[in-house]
């Protein structure tokens, strides 16, 4: 396994959220990363599509490891989410890309979809901010940095 | 316990994210939503702090809770956040409120905040378009009215 | 010269702000519209770079005629733009496409890059929702859904 | 006159595109700021209403203003904007404000109304992102602290 998936996956394996969802790292290269997770029961809201917390979860952090891949430590700064259509399947896909990036902030987008039947259809695009965490930032010594 | 909380209280307990996630509706009133959740270890990230996908599932959903008291039958079309500064704390508290709405949409605006010690503090700031489902939509009978 | 680039012509030249602006339309079929502009003196802001405003409009502008193509007469409804550079260079070119969209509404895409001595940059992404506007509008008659 | 509106105008009117727009800075305040124009023929699209792009300048230059009371020279990073209701009136007014700032970065709100007939109305609300400008950056010496 290649190193930027082999340290994607400890960093992904190192959020408490992301372990309770099952969330997981299938792909992450350069400047592009692939997560996905099953579907579940628990994952859906009132008329039974995934809830659109679910999918702005998937955004958010697939975002963040594709800006990860050139930024190192890093956290969401802000996003955009558009839902496209009720998301209904057995798996959900966030594929991002970086759009562009300076050394301690990158532009990424994320396209989400679901996998039904064998079938791949479109969810959900957002785009967002990814910015560098300069400083060695944790809950018990936090630094503006952090934000 | 007034109408409008009687009734978002059901709909939030017809989620079974919601009921998941533990998240709680304190307040609803035409055009305007409060909803909060203990802040539990499985909701962190990497640095300690709540992880961004549960700021942007309270938000998405007390946008759409703050619309549905003008709209009724909604879903979230889109919203954008603005993470402000590590969420830490034991509580999370999400308030919406309409910035205006026609009979069809309505755009509001949300505040996330994190109670540490009995001291609230902002940690993120969203917008988004909460749009009417006009028909009856399942997920066994989707139509594109859901979106 | 194709329908879609006449009828787009057309409409841009009914825009009284786009003629001031001297936006060119380039290209228009089926999800995908250019556009571009000569940066001139007078688009600029304090430091010298293209203002913000002037690519805002023309995201705006582009996100629009590309989401037109599938919906006929349409409205911006809502849009978020990430500026990534500078803006310097003789032109600004926009690009837009649409990632989704059904018969009322059109999610979409657009770059916006500068050329400068024949070479060309990125300096901003956008995405955002295009709703087709249904009846006769026009500032005298204005109904709901010109929103 | 104070020495916040002194200096706000002063910037202002070193922006090229201020001034063909003959955009006013009416109010600026540590966290707020105020600006307006009046609504020429030549600020309309088709319909007749203002230009979506003549409104998301005022949007992006008026969020500025509110993060600039905090961070001095500063450029918008990002923002998004909702367009609410169609735009007609003889003056459009921007009044924005500041949610939540560090020393590097302020985040905005920006409501966006029309002066008709003495009445004014709520046409678009936007959020978005400021951030300092550390170095001496200019058009032809730009440095990358000037994204």
């Amino acid at each position: 396994m290649d190193i930027y998936l082999q340290k994607g996956r400890e960093v992904l394996n190192s959020q408490a959220f992301s372990r309770m969802m099952e969330a997981e790292l299938d792909t992450l290269s350069p400047g592009k990363a692939e997560m996905s997770l099953n579907i579940k029961y628990d994952y859906k809201q009132s008329y039974g599509f995934v809830h659109g917390g679910v999918i702005s979860y998937m955004a958010d952090n697939c975002l963040t490891f594709a800006g990860a891949t050139y930024l190192g430590n890093c956290v969401t700064s802000e996003f955009k989410i558009n839902y496209l259509f009720p998301a209904i399947g057995e798996r959900l896909i966030a594929t991002a890309s970086v759009i562009s990036h300076t050394w301690r902030q990158a532009v990424c987008e994320c396209r989400l979809s679901v996998e039904r039947q064998g079938q791949r259809s479109l969810v959900a695009a957002a785009q967002g901010t990814i910015v560098k965490v300069e400083n060695d930032v944790t809950a018990s010594g936090v630094t503006e940095s952090a934000r």
